[in-house]
This record gives C-alpha cells, sequence and structure tokens, in this order.
C-alpha cells in the first residue's frame, strides 16, 4: 500500500523523529481532564482550564392536608448550566445560573476570583455569602432535600459584593461586603448592603474522623426599612410559607449569629446549629429577636464517610465504595420560631422531623426520599386564636450534578 | 540542535519506549469525539459521554390580512442551549433551556434517564410526552415550520414526570405519568397530573422503504376544572389565535385519543394523523368533544430519503447525498374542529394547505419557504354570526441545530 | 512486566508500524485548539470548530446626589454565556444570552451567518445592527464602562432580520435590513421595521498608527407610532434616565445619520462621533430633532495600541505586552440634547466628562474605575422651569470575557 511503501523510502532514524515530532506537537495541544458527564478541559501547560457543569433536581411531594392546603405536584428544584475555570495564573471564576419556575432565570454565581496569594481566595461580583455550614456547603451535597428552615430562613443567600477567604491546616475564614443581589431590578434607593463572616476550626479532619466548630455573623442595612421571614415545611414543591412574619416595617439593620458543630466518625454523622437573628428597629418600635435550630445525624449502610473540604469549611458528598453505590439514612430536627410578641410579630412557629433515604448510584447521581412530620402554630385564620397545622409530607428527588 | 542531541545520547529502543509511553498517555486521556459546530467528547474508555448542543430557529411571516390582523415580521422561534450525555454506564442526562420572546426562558428537556436494561429507557424530570408521531419528532426535523395544528393543539408537551420507553426490531412503545410542566409557577392546589402512552409499529423500516402505524392516548385530571384550546395558522410569528374555546369550565378530565401512518418509499413519504379529545365534564355540564386530522406529502428533488428511527418512532432530518445539499418540496392539508354544539363551544373551524419547499445544506443548517392558505371559521366579531378569515401566509426559516 | 514481554515479542518494525497508526489515530480525532479559560475546538481537518464563550461585568457606582435620587449599589451589568462555532465549510454561527436584573433573559446574537463569498459575509437572525464606532465595538472592548450617551440613546441595538457586511484593505461596509428585536413579545400590529448601513475607511491601521473615517446611517418605519429617547448619566447601575423625552406621538419613521472618526499613535488613541435623530411625523406634527456628538482620548501607560479590526472596522481591547498588564487612562466629553423646542419635546440636556482608568491584568480580565461629573438641565419637577442636576459618579467593573 500507499503508506508502506512511503515507508520504505524512509530510514528507521526517519520514521522516529517524524513520530517524536507528531507526539511533541499533540503534547503541546490543549487537553481534556475529564468527561464524566460534564467536560473538563486544560492548556497544554495547565496554566489555563475550562469546566462545563451544570445540575438537575427533579422534586415530587406528596402533602396530607391537615389545616392548610399545600399542593402535591412536582417541581424542577434546579436546573443549572454553566462554566468555571481560570482565565490565566492566579485569576479563576465561575458564571452559573439556574432557571426557575414561572420561566424566569436568576444568576446564582457569577464572579472572578483572584487566587494569586497562598490559601486565600478574593472573589468580585455575585456569590453565595459565605454563612453557616449546611448554608455554605452546595445544596447538591447537603444531608437532607432541603436545608433546614432553622437557619435558611435567615440566610444571605446570593449577593453582589467582593469576598475573601483564607484557610489553614485547621481552620477556614470567610469575610464579605455585599450589595443587593444581582438579580434584583434597579430601584433608585440606595441599596441594601451588608457584611458577613464565618469562622471554622476543624481539629480534626481525617476521612471517618471530623470535628468542627464555628461561628457565622451578618450585619446588613436595610434601605428599604422593611424585612420578612418565612419558611416552608422543610418541602420545596408547594408554595405555602407555614410561618411568615409579613413584612416588618420601620427597620434599619437586621443582625444574626450562627453557631455550628459537626462529627463525623466512620460512618456516622452528627451536626447541628443554633441561630439568633434581631431586627433592630427605628421610629421608637421595639427591636424584634427570632430563632431557630436543628440537629442532624446520617449514617451510610455501605461503609462510606462524608468527606470535609477544610478550604470551604464544608461537607461534600459520599463516594460510593461499592457497586450498589452509597445508601445513607438521616434524621433531622428542625425548629424555627418567627414569634417576638414583645416587637408584635406573630409570624409562627414550625418544627420539622425528616427522616431521609439516600441513594448515590455513582458520584454524580443522588435519589432522595424525605418524609417529613411538620408542625406549626400560627393564627392561619386570623380569628385571634392560635392554629396547629399537622401535614404529613413524602417527597423525593431525582438529583444530576456535573 | 538540542533535541537532536538529547536524541544522540537515546539509543533507538530506549526512543521507542519513550514514544510508546507517551502515545498510551495520549490514549488514556479523555477524547472529542466530533466537533460539527456543536462538540462531542467521551473519556477514555468511552463509558462516559459529554455533548453540548444548541438549536436556532429565525422566523420571518407575512400576513396577507382578510378579517383578521396577524402582525407581520419575524420571530426567534426558538434559541435552545443545552448538555446531554452520559455519567457513568447505565445513566444519561440531558438538561436544555430555551429563552422565548418576552424575555423568559423554559425548561424544555431536563432529566436523567436509567439505560441499564436492554432496548428500554427509563426517565425522571421534565420530559416530552410521547405522544403522536409529527409532535413527538424534534421540531427541527419536521416537514414543515409548524406542526400541524390539528394534533398540535392538544398535545401534551413537555411535562415533569416519569416515562419508560422499549423497543424492538419493529415496535416502539412509550408510556408515561406527569404532573404540569416544570415552568409553570407553584401554586397551592394540587397540580394537574395525568398520563400518555404510544404505540408504533413498523413492520418495514429500510432506508427509502418504511410503513409505520401507531396509536397514542392520554389521560389527564385537570384539577383547576378549566382548560382552553386553540390555534395559530400553522404560523407562530403571529400571536393571533385563529380559532379559540376560551376557557370550559367544570372540566374534570381531559382524554385525547390519536392515530398515526407513515409511508416512505424512496424520494417519497406520506404521513397522516388524526386526532379525537374529549373533555370530560363535571355538574351536569355535557362533554365537548374536539377533532383534528392532517394529510402530508414530501419529495426531495435530490435522493435522499427520510430516516426511520425505531427506539423513538420518529423520523430524522434527511442527510444531503451532494454538494447541492437537499432540496424538498411538501404538501398538506390540516383541520381541527374545536366547535361542540351540544356542549356550547364554538372554538371555530380551522383548515390549512401548506406547500413547502426545504433545502438543508447540510446535515445542521436548514432554510425553509412555506406558502399558506388558511381558511377559519368563527364569529370573530361576536354578532352571533360565522365570519370567516382567509388570509395568506408566506414564512421564511433559517435553522441551525447541532 | 507484561508491556515489556509483549514488546520482546515485536520486532522494531512492528512497534515502529504500530506507533504509526496509533499517531495517525490521534491525529485524525478532532482537537482542542485553546483552553484559555474558554474553550475551542475543530475538527481534525479544521471545516468544523466550535468556542464556548461567555463575559461578566459585575459593577459597583456611588452616586453623590445633587436633586435626584441615582441609587448607589452594584449591578451585574451582564452575564453572558454562548456557543460559536463553523457547522461546514462557509457556515458560522453564534447563539448567545444574556441574563438580566429582574430574573429576564434576553438573546444578544443568535444567527447563522454564510461566509462562502470573499470578504463578505451575510448574517440571518438576531443581529448587532452595524452602526457607529463605539455602538459597533464589542462592549466588552469599548475604552469606557458605559458607550456614550450622545450615540447610545439613540443605536439601534440588537434587532431580528437579515445583513450583508464586506471589506477590503481599507475599508467595511455592513448593510441590513431588520424588523424588531427577537426580545419583545408578539403583538397583532405589523412589526416595526428599518434599515441600517455604515461605511467606514481606514487609509493607515497599521499597529499603533490607524486613521478611521466613518458614516452610518438608518431608517425605521414606527408602526406603533409612538417613540421615546432617554439616557443614564454614561452609568447604568442608577435606573434613573437624567434626560428622557417620554413617548413622542404620531410618529410615522425616525431616520439617524453618524460621523465617526479615530486616530491611534502609538499608546495614544483619539475617537469622536457626532449624530442627528430626525422624528418624522404625521398628522401635520413637526418633526423632531435630536443631536449628540461625544470626544475620547485614551493613553496606556504600559506601550500597548488599540488593535483596529477592519472587518469589523473596530477596536479591540489593547493585549498586554508585560507582567503587569496593560494600564491605560482615558478622558471623554459627551454630550446629549433631547430638546426639540419647535416640536414640542423637553427631553432635557445632558453633559458628562469621564476620567477613566483601565486595568487589564490579562487579556480576559479588566478592572475599570471611572470618575463622572454629570450636569443635566431638564424640568424635574414639574414647575415650568428648568433645573440643573450636577451628580459627581464613581464607578467600578470588575470584567471578563474569554
Amino acid at each position: 500500500d500507499h503508506a508502506a511503501g512511503h515507508h520504505d523510502r524512509m530510514s528507521m532514524e526517519e520514521r522516529l523523529q517524524a513520530l517524536e515530532a507528531e507526539v511533541a506537537r499533540l503534547k503541546a495541544q490543549p487537553a481534556l481532564d475529564r468527561v464524566d458527564g460534564g467536560l473538563r478541559a486544560r492548556s497544554a501547560d495547565g496554566s489555563s482550564r475550562f469546566r462545563f457543569f451544570g445540575r438537575l433536581q427533579a422534586d415530587y411531594a406528596f402533602y396530607r392536608k391537615d389545616i392548610n392546603d399545600l399542593g402535591s405536584g412536582s417541581e424542577l428544584r434546579a436546573l443549572r448550566l454553566g462554566a468555571r475555570g481560570t482565565v490565566a495564573p492566579g485569576w479563576d471564576y465561575k458564571l452559573e445560573t439556574e432557571v426557575q419556575t414561572g420561566q424566569k432565570v436568576r444568576v446564582t454565581e457569577g464572579y472572578i476570583a483572584y487566587t494569586g496569594l497562598r490559601n486565600t481566595r478574593i472573589q468580585i461580583g455575585n456569590l453565595f455569602e459565605m454563612y453557616g455550614l449546611e448554608e455554605y456547603a452546595s445544596a447538591v451535597d447537603v444531608t437532607f432535600m432541603e436545608r433546614s428552615a432553622a437557619i435558611d430562613t435567615f440566610a444571605p443567600d446570593y449577593n453582589q459584593g467582593v469576598a475573601l477567604s483564607r484557610w489553614g491546616e485547621n481552620w477556614s475564614l470567610g469575610v464579605g461586603l455585599y450589595g443587593d443581589t444581582a438579580n434584583n431590578a434597579q430601584a433608585k434607593l440606595n441599596e441594601s448592603w451588608g457584611g458577613s463572616a464565618r469562622l471554622v476550626v476543624a481539629p480534626r479532619h481525617e476521612p471517618g474522623d471530623t470535628v468542627s466548630l464555628g461561628l457565622s455573623g451578618y450585619w446588613r442595612d436595610k434601605t428599604d426599612n422593611t424585612i420578612a421571614f418565612s419558611a416552608r415545611p422543610d418541602s420545596h414543591v408547594t408554595a405555602f410559607k407555614m410561618v411568615d412574619t409579613g413584612a416588618i416595617a420601620n427597620v434599619e439593620t437586621v443582625t444574626a449569629i450562627t453557631g455550628e458543630f459537626s462529627w463525623v466518625y466512620q460512618e456516622c454523622s452528627l451536626q447541628g446549629e443554633a441561630t439568633q437573628v434581631r431586627v433592630n428597629r427605628n421610629a421608637g418600635n421595639p427591636d424584634a429577636v427570632f430563632t431557630g435550630a436543628y440537629l442532624a445525624a446520617a449514617f451510610t449502610l455501605t461503609g462510606e464517610s462524608r468527606p470535609w473540604d477544610m478550604q470551604t469549611a464544608t461537607y461534600g458528598r459520599p463516594s460510593p465504595l461499592g457497586k450498589a453505590g452509597v445508601w445513607e439514612i438521616a434524621l433531622r430536627y428542625d425548629t424555627l420560631d418567627l414569634n417576638d410578641t414583645i416587637a408584635g410579630v406573630r409570624g409562627g412557629q414550625l418544627e420539622t422531623v425528616t427522616l431521609g433515604l439516600n441513594w448515590y448510584p455513582n458520584p454524580l447521581i443522588r435519589f432522595d426520599l424525605n418524609l417529613i412530620q411538620a408542625r406549626a402554630e400560627k393564627d392561619y385564620d386570623g380569628n385571634g386564636t392560635l392554629d396547629t397545622d399537622q401535614p404529613d409530607i413524602a417527597q423525593l428527588r431525582a438529583q444530576l450534578s456535573f
């Protein structure tokens, strides 16, 4: 054949040289790092990187009604697509958007990060504020389908600002200054702004042997002088907020403090957080104080441990050891108090107990079953007496994150 | 030079070994499968895959007004971007979003699929219900710019649920249970839900020699007790619905049945569908029944045949044999009856005849010209007598799908 | 080991042949062209290409109020993600979407381009109209954070249509016919449509030695018979329009003409544009005429020149020569007159002086500081006398574009 004829006319030395040149050319190209449903690539020298990522959470919830209609049904809890990467040594970025019900879309993370200083990360753009253990963990990695209402009701979420994180062998610190979320429409009013910080110490964080303690706080100037807190019963398919302060007027600032702990021993894990939020009001109105707390335990039946990441001071998802995937059971008690009688706020009290069963057939897919007993006390019909609403909830999630 | 000097100090055997190691390393990297405007990649062992895809449909329509203003102009009928892939053996996914006019976005497909059973696919998430031949074909592959109003007016479209498809040598079956679309805002009401199924038999499906017969049906529980059906004149640039039942009240459930057939012989193809929809009402109201049917013929001037896919039981687009691309002419008669005098619904009757000319210069791009004569009978001015509106329509589409 | 044993049984000739075959297979795969935060890939023969791109602009603005509240705060000015590529020889595309505040999204560019004719590009879809020097340059490459109100107030922006561009050694011409933007909701009214054109001559365009002169014009048929022009003070975080004609009724058509020049000498550059817009009215109403002009100078402290692209007749961003990145200072005077007393339009007059400092640490990231003195004259309180509002503005941007 032609190629063989061509080879005949080349010495073995020439052929080797040609091959060496070809292989050098191939090695000098950018390369794919990983294809696992998503895509990761890097420049030949590794100084630039690109990753395409996404997530999907398809939820189905069934509500046994007690007093209030919750509305059984389905929800695409999250569909996110985005890109992240390294533009040049020391310069990272992340661009992530989420499609929401009602044909809306929001920016979740959209930032530039400077990583040129050791164990330090400076971010600018739309960020998830570094606040709380369960909050700052990725929503695809938390143990239950929904984060605990106790903390999530008050957490600052995604806001546009600038943040600094530093970490060491056994500690992690995040601080930031933030305006409002990038998704809000513009107003003539000066934007609400605030700061938040989180410090976590993890004296031990070996695989299967982790202990952490942390403290988060935030302060926010409410330029519109109003705030409202409300919560669903640890289930998001319903639109109904079982507890709800309604708009609180004459608000100057809001401050909050949250304590966290976690403990992982082999297949077992335990974590809890407690928060106190103070709404500081002007014009002689009394401040309003709200509280919440949760305690959660999890156990993997298949031997895996929850992995700790010291940089972010959060847990990731367990990665399957065997072909059966990870099977995990979990139990949580979650309580939230949105009443402050002195301030005249009667948002109600919420307690939930959640039994969770999670299956991770592979590192990128997860199925959750959550059985929830909720109990809320609030004057729903406005007749001046407290009503007790105790719906039962069964909810399922199919999740993908790559 | 330096490299040559380095080579002098290595034996030919050493150089061969070095090359073999380098080539093994290159082969062990993930690789690109295809770049054709889009991008496909796979892990080195092929067990994981990633594909980035998109589509664009830019439409321009000119309406010769008869009675009603239709509003000549342009529309970006679809701009979709998304990713699909294989996360691990047996686990596929697809995440696709579409930008819509009015600065909205919707999830079209967002699902996880289990493919670990032979000739079987189980999907969970937001899905296109498997219903009807033209409906279940991709919108970028149907012969005319718009699917036939006869069927499309009633088709269930994208909804969140769980579905199973199985197929054999000569048949394909799809069944599913679905809630509402993931794009709808949440409500306290229990979500509307239903089921649909489609069975298709194709005794012959060689290239250029295909015959298929199929039956689809659906059932839906309308928890909001209301439904409305309406249709444009097989042209989507206009916002005007030429036939429209308005909201039908006291609806319990809606059921529909659709029969389909197709026949391809070399460059020729013929397909048709007929549907009957029954709106089952409560409170003593009579049921409403609506019908529709279309018949379409197509002929490629350049020799290509429409390719059949047995798994989905749909036709793909013809792929060009020569440099001229595919040139295709097509004719369709489409009729829809939204009147039911017994039930007191006077939605109107619509008939269209469409002459289509399609050019596919390459496998990913397509230009369509549709000339439509529409005829609708409905009491548009509300004076109690039927009006006959007969607009003529010329519409163009530039389409990309990769 | 096993591999060595395998090699022992193969002759050197056999091993060479095996390697040659492997390398040929690797070379026949599609390949990554570039990973620099984004991703570019091509088919093995280079005939098809894919690029994933994005941009982020995170802005922070502080307004010293004079008369009107402007609302200090932050804005994610742009988060765009998209893909572009070559589908087949001669056929390009671009699909780009932008997330906006208020949880909306719009299509910026969504088009198919035919590039099969020499020095010619024919586009169909949603396009940025080719109009004006600063307008037609990419928003990530203009010198100041916001394009000059003088021109931007009237520029046609993104619209769906068809366009032709041709260019030669020293000239570039763009002409197009456009309907309305693809992001507008549909209406029964015939769509507004129009045409625009731009001709630019650049007798010299060497690096560091460029001179250009150009003329743009547009004509638009306003089918809704109304138009409004308004402008912010060259700062977009605020929602407040300092000058605003309000809706002008009885509009038939709008025509505009804009002259442009630019001059680059080594680190220095100068550019300016002037526009006149005529609102042609019916029903005996006098036409309204508005004008605007700006002059801008820039100087890079680090030696780079602004690069000219003859095809689009626009400037790109300077690319860093050294490790410090590009440091650039710039000054602009921008003036806009939205008054026409004969036509009875009192939109106001706006003047701004902007001092800009830009830092490009690498080719894909940029930080801007703009200090603006604005001066607007308009009857804000509606008491019949002109008010003069002179806010001072400091604004910052962190920008990524890959």
